[in-house]
């Protein structure tokens, strides 16, 4: 009798997002943890069978590193973005689209819907220019250096076509964040700014990004301090005090971003909660940081 | 955290009735009692949300005797049939299309569900023939009478078309159990039958009968000897020895025809059961008894 | 051969409105004479079959009395408008939908076409506010009270989809003239005004009000007085010198608001001139009066 | 008022072709009497707006022979049939294509329908292989000789695609009978045989031939002796006995075969009479002869 | 190995040309000479099949003249301009709707193209007007005199809709240079201004006009002076300082009109030469002058 | 000129494949060697916009080795099948999936086709079994054991509903031969095979597989002994007498399959030499040997 009760509570949000695009970064935790990974997937599943459409965009660093070390390759990151040389780039494919997006595919197939990996590349989905060579300060010794990043993009446009077709179709598109030059090269993109333009670009209703934190927190070091709902004037604020430090602020400003770009609401939440996506959408409260404009 | 659990465990039922047509039959309690209406209702709305495609169609034998006794006419039946003189007939429209009908379209319309209200007479959708008069033998004087029902009618065909055009864009089809004769008269028909006959015209998956009954007992005195599950060819003994009594066999000799007919299970459950559809679509147990082939 | 030559001179007609909406309010004499009713009904099927959309909109005044008489209730009505407590506005549903309804849709199937009845109820086809208590003056003797009309609405927004998917799928709409209060309460809705609107919600290209005298008369008492063209900005004359009755007042304003709106032309046309729809539309003359913009 | 009732009258036949193809052969009278043509072209139109789906095959023997007249060239027949050189064929194609078919898309757009002219020829919807040469003999002397009809052609195979697309966009088809053999080159065809092989073809409901003479007559110099009505096993015995006559027998042969083909009826109609079509299509009696399987 | 290699080299021309419309003006040699029409043909069928949709108009000066000496009719032209009684506008039609448009038709369904022949009167798909008499002055003799050209027309309005229709279902359309007056008159139009109105009206990509010299000529007299590209605005100046001729005039203008209506390129080749129309799609070179904005 | 000759001269073929699933087993050479790899690539994308509809499936056993070498693992074969343990089917997908496909994709990008990259586990494109152990004899020793090459597939059915959405919508499916099972697992397959089966479950008109010899060989030791034509019944010969030889059988086998599964013919060509693929469409010779029924 429960059962059927929560079924009846779910409704009103069944209904509300009835059809709606919903854009989920599948991240840290829950891009690692076998479990993690396969709640998040069957979560993904159930929204497509409930009548939303979930589209996902996954990201892959803790891999990506592993796999260098396998061949004896050390991974080096300056300003938190992965120096990328060819043989590099290789390994970041390799590991995105052919193990971490596969397996997202497998996972989702098991539990029953129709999951179709594609990245960036097909079709080019998304077009991305090289990040130019820049003055980098070392904060200590005041010593400047011109840092260049490799094969790292920023995105220039996205072709949401391909995207459109599968959704149309039924199918559950698992995007992998590279992107391709004009000169056809392959470029290493941030998997939460993929997500978040590819959320404004397909009119998402939803950007929800899986984290290993609870969300955005009043005090960083407190756990229990969450922010369970701020507006983008209020969030300039955080980050002038310092409350949103270094890891959450680019995830922050992709958020922003996506909400001017007129996507409805912006979610950053705990992937290490079992069902946390089910559990944003699924329950007044919901978890996490929600961002609104 | 319990909610989406739940939500889970309701994915293998949500996944197994996609898109599939469901067939439910509202009747006794859940016709009468406000609460009860009003939870079928909502049941009907969800099932709509969460991808199948429910078809309603409503009974009403009280409610029409009630409007009877209004007026000062006296409500008669032979062998559980009205007879339906003309004037008898307009009250049963009366009640049937413009009183029962639009009060299910209201309920569901206020669960967020797109319902629209048509009666067997719409567009043809129920062509009937008029019962023809017979002979009937009074078992306690041995007298035998011909017994002439009036407006009484057999379902002869269905013409589909208007509730396929209503599933397919997205609407709740409600429908009256009233025929339309070669002349052009109205006929009033048996609802559980039209239920019955529409499931497999429709090719439903499911034919769900809501009665006042937790279903088929094996003891008719004992409301604790529920038959779960029967098959068809069970049943000829049920009935042979005196089990299904006189107010069931109808409803399970529909149950019969609509399995033979193509339709993959029928189901004869409890109305009074606060959201006893979803409790029959979602839980493994399900509720009353199952029929199958 | 004169069968032919009056083919052949009816198609221009038939050119002229080809695919076009023609919005018919079936009232008075239509409603209640069974010839008059069936000459209707066939005139609207032609028009289906030449290539028309008609559209119905019923009223159903008398019938509703008469129904309350038999249960001895009273009509009461103040301003030309029924009182309408929910006692009533269940008879009001019942005798609209259940019987006026479904007679039409009966008798335009007699006809060969395929009438579809539904409600402004009906997926919410209209929405409806409850009309607020007002303060009425007695012209006699001054005094002021606060009437109060119960369940009547007036209409808020009307959501044509429906009406559009049975058009679309050759089916003929047949309305009755009810409305849906956000609390998902039914109201009692003037039909002229629902036909009105409609037709300008559907973009008709002609609103057809039938009633039971010739159009507007230039001297009301005189019915050879037919005024046969108007303009919208000559009717304020004829209704500050008190040529547009009582009577023929709200009809007029419907015929107005509509032409507004957007629809080509609106009539007043005699219901009781047997096929005085034909009659209008198929002759240069045409009956009745046609108001134009 | 007649007019009304007269659209009343037609009303059944109006429902019973609805959506129906109605293959028509113009011919004789038809082709060459301006005002004849005027009123058969007029009728098409009328078809068309009252839902049917008119296809038009036309004839021009006589235009035909009047063109080669001009140019001093002697029109030469053995057996009923042109002799077609390849300068002939040149003015066949011009006279029918360019001059007979252009004239009747005008008449038909005169009155407010969209003909579209194509020939056999247009995405080779009629593909017809050269009649071989062939003994004959005469009669009177009994001398035999071999005939070579030049370009003259039997149809083997027709691609009704073209016809289809164009009906179904609401444009009339008016086809030359002109057919395209595998070399390339223009072939001329019998008009009667291409109208009732296109019926068949195309599945129609009727085919309706236009002539100049009542009808089959039982007595052929009695114009009164009209055979209303025949089967095709009725047919043989009055070719048999020399009932039907030489001009006869070949629209006779058509019409079989176009029965014996799947259309419903086929009709052999005078085209002097004024809106013959019509009345064939719109009265109880018809015109001319029909003959049914 | 060549052959490949230069289908490689036409890719690009292929893709940028990816269904995109081709207007192509068959005229002159290309319209005289058996090879030259053959291979004009043949050139379209193959832009059909890898991926472009051609539309062809066609025009045929001399093949009329040459009708009319058959029946001992002299052709007559004012200002290059044929005088067009009817008698000679029924040659007209036959001779271009007749014999050249169903010779081109063959030609390219010989190729395995589905032409489908259409003029300007079929579904009234160019509407005319008749050219006014006017005024022309002897340049000699300085006499005037008023001219009346007869049935010559000016386009006033195209009705693109029936040629849509063909292109959309893989046909390709093939149009005679004729229109229809309002009162259903047939108008002789010239075949260079319905191609360039066609050209502009289907927003084709490119405009062809086939003559009989190389293209512009910036000496007349020499045919190597030939210029290969010019902007509009040069033009102008060509045309002040007499390099463009009589003959050539109208034929720039229109090219000038399609490209101030928004065609991005007009081109003027020559038809002499074997496959001209695929040396201009599918070299770099070109072949004749191109005309831009 | 030539250039336009050539053109005309591919016509034909171009006719001959309009709208034809062509599908391309992109092996060997093709796979390696940088050039072969895009002039591959460009032949694809021209036959796409031609108006074919290819379909690519890639292998990639070389670059497999060559990644495992990288982490130091070595590779194992047994009867040709690589021996493949879950750290090598990671490897296997990594590759294949990751940087062939993805690679692919890239010079389709490169040449203006609409390349899309899947695998056969996307929407479960391609069910497989895992290859029971079996028992091996050692040629030599007689020695028996047991084998069981791990994850390494059968493919049990094909579902090409994703490959035909991305063909309908004019991409181009490139396929990564990998399977899933039952369980999820993924499975190494074989890409001849897989090509073999994609090309008879699309119905498509030819399979085309490129290698590094130039087709079956009369005389394996000599190049020049290329059979270029066989039938399916002759092949059997070519085995028996040790014709064919062990690294020919498979695909030999593959074409066999195919063409008894309806594939109009199988085609094993060179894919050293440039632009095989148009080659062998292109040309009356073709290249290769093509296996027919």
């Amino acid at each position: 009798m429960e059962t059927v009760n929560i079924l009846i509570e779910a409704l009103p949000y069944i209904k509300k997002f009835h059809k709606k695009k919903i854009l989920i970064k599948y991240g840290g935790h829950a891009m690692v943890d076998e479990k993690a990974m396969d709640s998040t997937a069957r979560d993904t599943v159930l929204l497509k069978y409930v009548g939303m459409n979930p589209i996902v965009v996954h990201g892959g660093g803790p891999e990506i590193s592993r796999a260098m070390d396998k061949i004896g390759k050390e991974p080096k990151f300056i300003e938190g973005l992965r120096i990328t040389d060819r043989e590099t780039m290789d390994i970041v494919k390799m590991v995105l689209v052919g193990k971490i997006n596969t397996e997202i595919v497998s996972r989702i197939g098991w539990h029953g819907g129709n999951g179709v990996g594609i990245s960036g590349k097909d079709s080019k989905l998304i077009e991305a220019v090289r990040k130019a060579p820049h003055e980098v300060i070392n904060n200590v010794t005041g010593e400047k250096k011109i840092v260049d990043l490799g094969l790292v993009g920023e995105i220039r446009s996205i072709n949401p076509e391909i995207v459109n077709v599968l959704t149309k179709n039924d199918y559950i598109p698992i995007i992998s964040p590279i992107g391709v030059a004009d000169n056809g090269e392959t470029l290493n993109l941030n998997a939460d700014t993929v997500a978040g333009d590819m959320a404004s670009e397909m009119d998402a209703e939803k950007l929800i990004i899986l984290t290993d934190v609870p969300g955005i927190l009043a005090d960083p070091k407190d756990p229990e301090s969450l922010i369970r709902k701020i507006k983008i004037d209020e969030i300039e604020e955080l980050i002038l005090d310092g409350t949103i430090t270094e890891g959450m602020l680019p995830k922050t400003m992709t958020c922003i971003k996506a909400i001017e770009d007129g996507v409805s609401s912006a979610h950053i939440i705990d992937g290490r909660v079992k069902h946390s996506v089910l559990l944003e959408i699924f329950t007044k409260k919901g978890i996490g940081t929600m961002i609104k404009s």
